[in-house]
């Protein structure tokens, strides 16, 4: 029997994983900080859990006593998040699940790390190669977790996988970040203010990020991993393609918004080894996608949200 | 007066840069192994002369007694020039040429050197940052060029500029080589075997390489410096694209080639110090540089030659 606590399990990319690990036969305990609306497969047990509060990591892990772990919580809230000192936090609440996770025995677990970990000046990220120099808090605390995991994942006794995420869309995102408020934007019939767009990044569906963290635990692969699409996409493309969709291209204002000289001109995955390794590829094409999610706003602003919206 | 010595001037390249040399108002005189056929402007002063030849390089700069140098003679027969001992001897003739240049007074020199001198695994390649490690004997020889030249520059007293050069594509290119032969077999009606074309590659037309050398000579840019677009394209949307414009996409057999493990998935330039310290952009997109270089193989093949056909 494969008993698996997910964490997390109502965030961007959580909600996506939990029909996934029902349908591999998983029986899936979902660790939540409010307990969800509608829109969740049904069979999953849920527990409505502070992850920060120190005693509470040992007793879900008691009430569950999972074999296989996935560890999505974090604090993520946009504009916020890169240098919160609640990211300090995280890293102490990551190690104490996991040692939980071990003492209880637990046998294989993956956590999601970041691309935010490497030297994003290089650019194209390996997860063999580049070097690890993360610019923010957010991306030194990930990177402080795998550091111990790495050293102690033996001692530990159990198989772990580190997913390192790189750049999401898809429903349920933060209305602020780059898709979503491009696409609120034109909707709306207002300017969408962007950057020149020559920036390159490696965007991926959030229902793909989970399913590749779903096929990496189902996995043996070991160490970091990266979780991306391997495909150079400019900003200016990515948000002509949706006004394009939307009808409004009229509405786009490239250059309106300054570029940091900081600003790397290029963030892309090397996915050989999630290709490779744990043999996965993404489902969604870019277009598909981005009309899927476009689809997803329709229903939100004008037709009184999806059924899946959280309380 | 800027009286400019160039090198390889009827090559891939340097054929290229003379137009424009003359349109700036150099006095260009062409250094060739063999004497040019028509087709190239007039106004230009021509020797022939073999460099690899030790005492020809001081008599060349003695006739000519340039301001400025291009260099853009090596040896680069497709399929042998990767490993080709006659490397080493170029590395020879350009230091005897430099030297020669510096020693009669010559004030500003730009010479090409290669993506094959980073380590390319890394696959976004910054002249800033990149480790340089080459794999092939070339990439090692235009590498030890470039260190003696960053190390001695001061005391040779001329100021200097490397273009690392990285995919060129357009009319002239050597028949095996991708765009050429893609275009070669879609034209002939035959199938043109390609590998899964999942990698990303920068590719430039070498008008806009050869405009990129020109403005980088006119400009006091020192050291390593990237040629190429920054963008990356892989070679899959690349043939489609040129099957799409020859009208048979039946012909392309994406697949049939077999790629290495070693390939690196993506070798594309960070072109930062081009844009803003030359403040050159290229002129050709990807769609007209293809489109032109499709019409000079439809000449080439089916009416008997350009005019501008080399001897």
């Amino acid at each position: 029997m494969k008993r698996v606590l997910v964490t997390g399990a109502t965030g961007f990319v959580g909600r996506h994983s939990l029909r996934q690990l029902v349908d591999r036969s998983y029986e899936v305990h979902a660790a939540v900080r409010q307990p969800p609306a509608l829109g969740f497969p049904a069979g999953i047990t849920w527990y409505t859990a502070d992850l920060l509060e120190p005693r509470i990591a040992s007793a879900l892990i008691e009430a569950v006593r999972p074999s296989h772990l996935l560890h999505f919580a974090w604090y993520t809230e946009h504009g916020k998040f890169w240098e919160a000192p609640v990211n300090i936090d995280w890293v102490e609440a990551t190690l104490r699940l996991t040692r939980a996770f071990a003492t209880a025995g637990g046998t294989r677990a993956v956590l999601a790390g970041s691309c935010a970990e490497y030297d994003l000046a290089h650019g194209f990220c390996s997860d063999a190669l580049t070097p690890l120099r993360p610019a923010s808090l957010y991306g030194t605390s990930k990177l402080a977790v795998h550091t111990v995991l790495a050293g102690a994942a033996d001692r530990l006794g159990f198989s772990h996988a580190w997913g390192r995420v790189f750049f999401l869309y898809g429903p349920h995102e933060h209305p602020t970040r780059l898709v979503s408020s491009v696409i609120r934007s034109l909707l709306l019939g207002e300017p969408a203010a962007c950057s020149h767009g020559g920036q390159f990044r490696d965007f991926l569906h959030t229902e793909d990020v989970a399913a590749a963290f779903v096929h990496l635990l189902d996995s043996d692969v070991q160490g970091p991993i990266n979780i991306a699409s391997g495909v150079p996409v400019s900003i200016r493309s990515l948000v002509t393609k949706l006004a394009g969709m939307v009808g409004r291209p009229d509405l786009l204002r490239l250059g309106a918004v300054p570029v940091s000289p900081d600003e790397p001109p290029m963030i892309v995955a090397d996915v050989r080894r999630l290709e490779k390794e744990v043999g996965w590829q993404p489902q969604w094409s870019l277009e598909s996608g981005l009309q899927a999610t476009l689809e997803w706003w329709q229903q939100e602003l004008f037709a009184g949200g999806s059924t899946e919206k959280l309380a």
